[in-house]
C-alpha cells in the first residue's frame, strides 16, 4: 500500500462540485471511479479544497491509498486514460508519507477569480469567467480588498451552510489587478470558509461599480453579519490555482 | 446607408469556419442572420481572415453596409442580443468610410497559435490549444522560425486548395515563446496563405521534438514543394488576434 498525492486540473462546469453527492456528477466520484477501473480498489479520496459546482481547478490536491504498485508516471498516465472523456486530468502523481493529508496538511490555498469587464458577451471564455458589463474601478476594488487582509472574523463572507467550527480566518493576500478587460482577484490563505472567495468577489464588485466605498467593505467585515455581504458572485470565474504543503508532502520513496 | 466595421470574437469549435458554406454553420452566416433579424436587411459581409473550422478569433474584422441607422453602441449591443446563444460576439461596431474594405485594406494580420506541452490531457483548455505530449525545445523552434521571416515563396507551407494568385508572402514576425507548459507562436504578416500558420506550426513541432534541425526548415522553405512541409497542425490552438488598418479605418462620423 502506498499513499498517493494527486495534483488535479478540472473544468468545473459539468460537475455539481468536488464532493461526492447524490444529485449530480462530482469530481471526487469521477476520480474514484477511474481509480477503481485501474486498480479494482474501492477507495475514498480526500481533497484540499471542496470546490462548488462550476468552480474550476488548476491545481487541486487529493490523496489516495492504493494497494496496487505503480511508478508515478504510470499512475498519472493510466488514471488519465481512465478519466476520459471527463474534463479532469491528473497533472502529477507522487508517492508521499503515509500520514500526508491533502486537506489537513495544506499550509496555503491559492484561488484566482477572473472577471471580464466589457459590454460584449463571452464566447471563448464562457463559463470560465464572470462577465461584468458595468465599468469596474479595479483600483477601488483593490483598496477595498485591503480591509479584508489579516486575521478576522469572516462571518459576513461565509455561507449559511458553512461547516467550519470558527469564522476566524487569516487572509494573507487579496489583490485585484486589471489587464485590459480582465480583472483578476488573487486570494491566498491557509484555509477558506464556504463561499468566502465568491462572497468577497461579489462585495468587491459593488465597490467596482461605485455602489459601495472601500470603507463600506471594512464596515461590512466589522458587522460580522451575513446580511451585510454583497451579492455572492457566480462560480464561473473561480479557480483553485495551487495548494502548498510543508515537508511532509515530499516523496518518501 | 452606412458602412460598418465590426470587430468580432468567436469560439471556432461549433463552426465549419468563417465562410458561408453548404456543409455546416459558419460564423459569416451566423452574423449575417443576426444583422437580418435586427435590420430586416439581407446582406453579405466580408472579413479580414477566412478562418478554418475550429479556428478562433479574438479580433476578426468584417465590414457590412446597413441601411437602418444606429448609434455604434446600440449596433454592438443589438447585434450581440441577436447572436445569442452562438459563441460569437461583436466587440466593437464603428461607422467607417464608404470605401473601407475589411479584407483588402488590412495592413497586418496577427495570429497566435497556442501549444500546451505536457503529458496530461487538456481539461479547461480542450479545443482551445494543441496538446503536444512529447517534450518540445521552444528555443530550437524559435531558431527554426527565423528562417521563415521575410519575403519568400511559401509554396511549401500552402494548402493545395489555396486560392491566392502568388505564393510570395512577407512574414514580418514569427516568434516562439515558452511560459511554463504553454508555448505560443506569434505570426504577423500583411496577409497569409491558406493553412500557412498551421503548416508552419506543424513543421516547427518537428523541430521541437528533435526530428528536424532548424536548418531543415530553411531547406523545406527553399524546396518550394508542398511535400517538404511537416504534418499540418490541428486548428484547436489557432487564434486570429488582431487586424490592423491604415487611416481609412477611422470613423467618418
Amino acid at each position: 500500500m502506498a499513499r498517493w498525492k494527486l495534483t488535479i486540473e478540472y473544468d468545473g462546469r459539468p460537475f455539481s462540485g468536488w464532493q461526492r453527492q447524490d444529485n449530480g456528477p462530482s469530481v471526487q466520484a469521477t476520480l474514484e471511479h477511474a481509480i477503481a477501473k485501474l486498480t479494482g480498489e474501492t477507495i475514498t479520496i480526500a481533497a484540499a479544497g471542496r470546490t462548488d459546482a462550476g468552480v474550476h481547478a488548476l491545481g487541486q490536491v487529493a490523496h489516495a491509498d492504493i494497494e496496487k504498485a505503480f511508478s508515478p508516471d504510470k499512475m498519472r498516465d493510466a488514471l488519465n486514460a481512465h478519466l476520459r472523456p471527463h474534463p479532469v486530468a491528473v497533472l502529477q502523481a507522487e508517492i508521499v508519507a503515509d500520514d500526508f493529508h491533502a486537506r489537513f496538511d495544506a499550509t496555503a490555498r491559492h484561488y484566482r477569480f477572473l472577471i471580464v469587464n466589457r459590454r460584449s458577451p463571452l464566447t471563448i471564455d464562457a463559463g470560465k469567467a464572470w462577465l461584468v458589463q458595468a465599468e469596474l474601478d479595479a483600483g477601488a476594488m483593490h483598496e477595498a480588498a485591503q480591509y479584508l487582509v489579516g486575521h478576522h472574523d469572516f462571518t459576513t463572507f461565509r455561507a449559511a451552510e458553512c461547516q467550519a467550527k470558527s469564522p476566524m480566518k487569516t487572509l494573507d493576500v487579496l489583490n485585484v489587478m486589471r489587464a485590459g478587460d480582465d480583472i483578476s482577484i488573487e486570494a491566498s490563505a491557509r484555509s477558506f470558509l464556504h463561499h468566502q472567495v465568491r462572497s468577497i468577489t461579489g462585495t468587491l464588485k459593488q465597490v467596482g461599480v461605485g455602489k459601495w466605498t472601500p470603507a463600506d467593505v471594512g464596515a461590512a467585515l466589522a458587522a460580522r453579519d451575513r446580511s451585510a455581504c454583497g451579492p455572492v458572485s457566480p462560480p464561473d470565474g473561480l479557480y483553485l490555482v495551487r495548494v502548498d504543503y510543508g515537508v511532509k508532502s515530499t516523496s518518501s520513496t
